[in-house]
């Protein structure tokens, strides 16, 4: 394995959980090397979580374990687990955040139900620290996925809605905004063809293939570096004009 | 000692301060591994960080140089120094912000009256780049605290209030926010017994365990991660609801 | 050459793209060492790269490579360019953010035209990840200069303004506010003489030495620790006080 930790969590910058858990990892492997994927998910949103991984998940090295903490659930019922996919290893709770890896032709899942690798005492409101950073240091050390848990028998689905796609058509949304302004949306690139007319909260919107294309002030839509469709406004906010981060993406070919 | 150097500071994300430190620490120590226990401590606020390093400073490993720069006082007669406690280092200005470390039983500590230790020539406004990094840097490489330094002989308290804690009955208060709304207070766990009524900014709150055992929405005390007493919305900012981060947190034993 | 890349960007926080540029270079270089400069400079900010990298770019050990992707130009004619100067590299685009690299004696740089070197395919919005952290890596890695690109001809200025300078007089501005609201000023330390009266929007202000000089909400000008003119307010914000970060800063020698 890798010595590789890559942690997204909703702590926030300000908050000392980070630094709690990156401390608990560290205490467990020295020789962890640990890089922050992000921690400023809004509080509780999996769905920004959910956007984040998609783009930025399985591109780190083959081996890095990401240590994912969106926990709206933590104390209650919900399962915490571990996934195996692609040869990276995925730690955090069962609610949707890990849903991507979940999905992954082999991925291999358990949930984490042997206290012997937690920190004692495990408490009430912080996982994060005392049962996800344990166990994803274990695992980055070498241990093999089963024996850190039981096979996982069932799980949540993404919390990210599925577009529906027909032949020239589509019908999608945005999901969240980018620090930019620009709108991501759950269209893959393939969902739109080049002659389609596309609408964004029922406004129509050129398709261009760069920013630079557009004009100063227009909103246009583009296959962002992630592979799916982004709305955006050339150096301007897409999320401002539209006032809000949420809205339906349409195409159609026009015959 | 460790190689391992934790920074907090009030210098913000946008800041060019922390790379400055950070470049400092590299330059004089290669191997050093920078952790940032975070940079978002609200602008010259030592209660916050108190409250930060409260729950953060010593679950690091043991060797761990804490450097904490929250400095109003820069260019002042206010003191640099540095403490051992616990078999960690601390580095920063005697303006409370390290009253945890030498409150420590076995404290060490001395000021950093030194300037061969200094990178020249010290500024007027920097002291976290020219006096307390490059000293982290040989504290963190193995210089006893003794060569850098004169023993302390007076030090400023901690900024943070102390509860009033009789059998039964605790006097205490909101001490921040973190970036859920949560409001941790000054009420250690042991404060607050099972059977004893919470009121926080004069409302009557009931104890819970977890997040999970409040119906949403509702206004809750529990214990939090770091062993205090934290007010919390279930789904919500206590924060908001509350409309600020400082406010008076009493129980008693109803009889 | 070194492990070391510190990364400037203005991605934000809260997006995927930092873990991806990091997702790369790790990729590319598994000893690397990732130093974040900020990723908080404003969207599409040239001016607050220069500033930042003004202070911070050469405080980094020699051998360091700085990636710097603030690139609203991103897929048009810009070019991508790497720099060398003073034993550091700078990985980024034309666009006057790399001005101050450029601008050094013996600076040598190329303009990126080698697809070899690039991540396959090139999106058209994220040369940060796909062109300019591979080339970087390789740098990092030993690779020489002239391999990577072809001599650069032309380039683009610095975007911060120049102040004008007479014995005796000094008419420059503030750049941008830190996060304490101080306002950084295009005026190196002996711009302003000590007998000098300083105004900034007009306001008279006082020269002092350190902020603990001012009166408690005082107006002051001082010399910052990257060796230019800052205007500060004691326990106060100068960005706040004056309503923005750009002001016109002037001394003269009163006769």
């Amino acid at each position: 394995m890798s010595r590789l930790i890559a942690l997204t969590t909703d702590f926030g910058a300000s908050s000392p959980y980070v630094a709690q858990m990156k401390a608990v990892l560290l205490n467990a492997l020295p020789e962890a090397v640990l890089v922050d994927v992000t921690h400023a998910i809004p509080p509780r949103s999996i769905r920004d979580a959910e956007v984040v991984l998609r783009g930025a998940a399985f591109q780190f090295p083959v081996g890095t374990t990401h240590v994912v903490v969106i926990d709206p659930g933590v104390g209650t019922a919900r399962q915490p687990i571990a996934v195996q996919a692609r040869g990276l290893t995925f730690v955090g709770p069962d609610n949707g955040v890990l849903a991507l890896a979940l999905g992954e032709a082999h991925a291999r899942a358990v949930c984490l139900d042997r206290p012997a690798f937690f920190r004692e005492p495990v408490s009430a409101t912080f996982h994060g620290r005392d049962l996800f950073a344990p166990v994803a240091a274990e695992l980055a050390a070498g241990l093999p996925l089963t024996e850190v848990g039981s096979p996982l028998e069932h799980w949540q689905p993404s919390t990210l809605p599925q577009p529906m796609l027909t032949t020239g058509t589509a019908d999608g949304e945005t999901l969240v905004a980018d620090s930019f302004g620009n709108l991501l949306t759950n269209l893959p690139a393939r969902a739109i063809v080049p002659q389609a007319q596309v609408w964004v909260a029922k406004r129509p919107v050129r398709q261009v293939r760069t920013y630079g294309e557009a004009a100063s002030g227009e909103l246009v839509a583009l296959v962002g570096s992630d592979g799916y469709w982004e709305i955006a406004v050339r150096d301007g906010s897409a999320a401002a004009l539209l006032q809000g981060s949420q809205h339906r993406v349409r195409s159609a070919v026009e015959v």
